[in-house]
């Protein structure tokens, strides 16, 4: 494709655990790139990269670093994106936005690629990229939600390390160990690092990610709430969230339990759902075959499994959902947005 | 106490997880015994076991084991007290029995005492102990069954592996270790010993407890809808159950979903919970408290927090049930039935 427009892009926070999975699937998908700059904080300026054989050397992100650039890819912190973004688009760029700076803001569109890929074109500058338990969760229930109507969603979360960070990953693995050897654990990460109170993740579960808002809900909670009736477009859907955090490196997994408006016939569902777009129905009892994280992890499908009628309420569904959470539940996503810019603007 | 009436207590199954853990608060709670038999399979009989100082024989559990017995607490497996259950009747004792073999029998109270202790005076020689997650879901719940009436529940799980036996413990710490060590693992046990397939648990979620019945559910899914129905003595009741073990060592985790019948005060439920007995109100946001299997661990209350009302209906709460699930989830439940029945027949 000797014609195919090339693209000047940037990727601010390459260093983080996102932004290393945002190179790695820019090089393997071959995404038209012209010149790729690599951003990061002041202190990991001047070290270098591996970008297809190439050494990059990463610079300090600046509003000025932006000119030149088609399209930049944030992944480095809320307050990162809310300082440079402006400066970005200043230089016309389109933002795709990996934290919850932009999410909610009503002039910017909030995609999960599944879902409603056609918010892209109503973008001023950018598009924010939603919570990894959000979007492995709408990508798997749109289908449902078109040909039945969603009216509830109650979903219990068992979210990996990963999405804390690359420290939160070592901790886990750490304590893991101290706890084998019979040594005692200090924890210093989880389960929010800003927040005085730490709590031992191996061999745990902690039903606190992000910190708590006034009405007993934590942030990550109200974000799947609030995100989920913005990329579904349905203000009247009622979503309820309970995230907990579990010992698992890689893949959020989801109990979720969904009421529809239409009677349905489960094979039927079943049937849309292994037809749908990035999609993968793993569902047979008999062979003891449901999504597992462990499975999922390194994978950009979101896995759905444990489909079954609701015995109590024959228009509720209840499954099980798993996606890699730094693939689909952000890098992949991400770059799944950026390809779709790139195809609009060939 | 002199003028107290002692007891010849049989135990069944004295080696198991559960069994270690009924020996030890039959010590710890000075349980009023006059002979204490313990009994195994054939193939541990002759091993000795220590109580109060004293070393026991075990010996081999077989029809006539219960002669002269008046409490006879089984944890040995479905089959064997479908096998002696009988016997040990014919000779006049009163079988606690841990497993599902009697639960769900109509003539069988099944009981937590917390909720339903008035039931053990209609027993016909067998009180069942409900499954270890449904004996804290209903010991937490039945203080707002009683004030304002249940109409739904919907609850995810966050299981300990200690709740497969002590050899599921061994394989889950084994594997953690083999990760940890970069070496591949091959899952023996979990999820189910007596099914073909198996899978990883260390730094997995595998949501599946039991085998699978016909309509999508798993068997210790179907446990808690039905045992909670019984339990609460109430058939109207609407459960949703997804079981899911978690690579923790003890104490089962609960999300859980409940609609009320009436309006409710969110201060008023926490009072509620914290004055009820068993359980153990920890619910403060501002400090990060709630409830984790690592505290509830070698505990006999069950824990509950992150009480909140629900954002898309005012008549439904979310809360966070954690519970030991060898003690109150088992062990603790049967010797709590086994008390009882000595104050009524002091």
């Amino acid at each position: 494709m000797s014609n195919q427009k090339l693209f000047n892009v940037a990727v601010v926070g390459a260093t983080g655990a996102v932004g290393e999975q945002i190179l790695r699937l820019l090089e393997e998908r071959n995404f038209p790139i012209n010149e790729l700059k690599l951003l990061s904080s002041e202190r990991s300026a001047g070290s270098k990269l591996q970008f297809k054989g190439q050494e990059i050397t990463l610079e300090a992100a600046a509003p000025d670093s932006f000119k030149g650039i088609d399209i930049a890819l944030f992944s480095a912190g809320g307050s990162v994106s809310l300082e440079l973004i402006p400066h970005a688009i200043k230089h016309g760029a389109v933002c795709i936005d990996n934290t919850s700076a932009y999410r909610m803001d009503s002039e910017t569109p909030l995609v999960v690629p599944e879902v409603n890929i056609d918010k892209i074109s109503e973008h001023k500058g950018v598009i924010a990229n939603p919570n990894c338990s959000t979007i492995q969760m709408v990508a798997a229930l749109k289908p449902l939600y078109d040909r039945y109507g969603i009216s509830r969603i109650i979903v219990s979360t068992y979210q990996a390390v990963s999405g804390a960070g690359a420290r939160a990953i070592d901790e886990m693995l750490r304590q893991s160990r101290e706890i084998l050897d019979g040594n005692p654990v200090e924890p210093q990460i989880l389960p929010v690092g800003a927040l005085p109170v730490k709590h031992q993740i191996a061999f745990n579960a902690i039903p606190q990610i992000d910190k708590f808002t006034d009405n007993g809900f934590t942030y990550e909670e109200i974000k799947m709430i609030n995100e989920t009736k913005k990329i579904m477009g349905d203000d009247s859907l009622e979503v309820t969230a309970t995230c907990v955090r579990i010992p698992v490196i890689y893949g959020h997994s989801e109990s979720v339990y969904v009421e529809l408006k239409q009677d349905f016939d489960v094979e039927e569902v079943k049937q849309l759902l292994a037809d749908a777009p990035g999609i993968v129905l793993q569902d047979n009892p008999a062979e003891q075959l449901y999504p597992l994280a462990s499975d999922a992890a390194g994978k950009l499908d979101t896995f759905v499994g444990r489909v079954r009628r609701d015995l109590s309420n024959p228009r509720a569904l209840n499954m099980w959902i798993v996606s890699d959470n730094l693939l689909k539940g952000a890098a992949w996503n991400a770059v799944q947005i950026a390809e779709y810019i790139a195809i609009e603007q060939k």
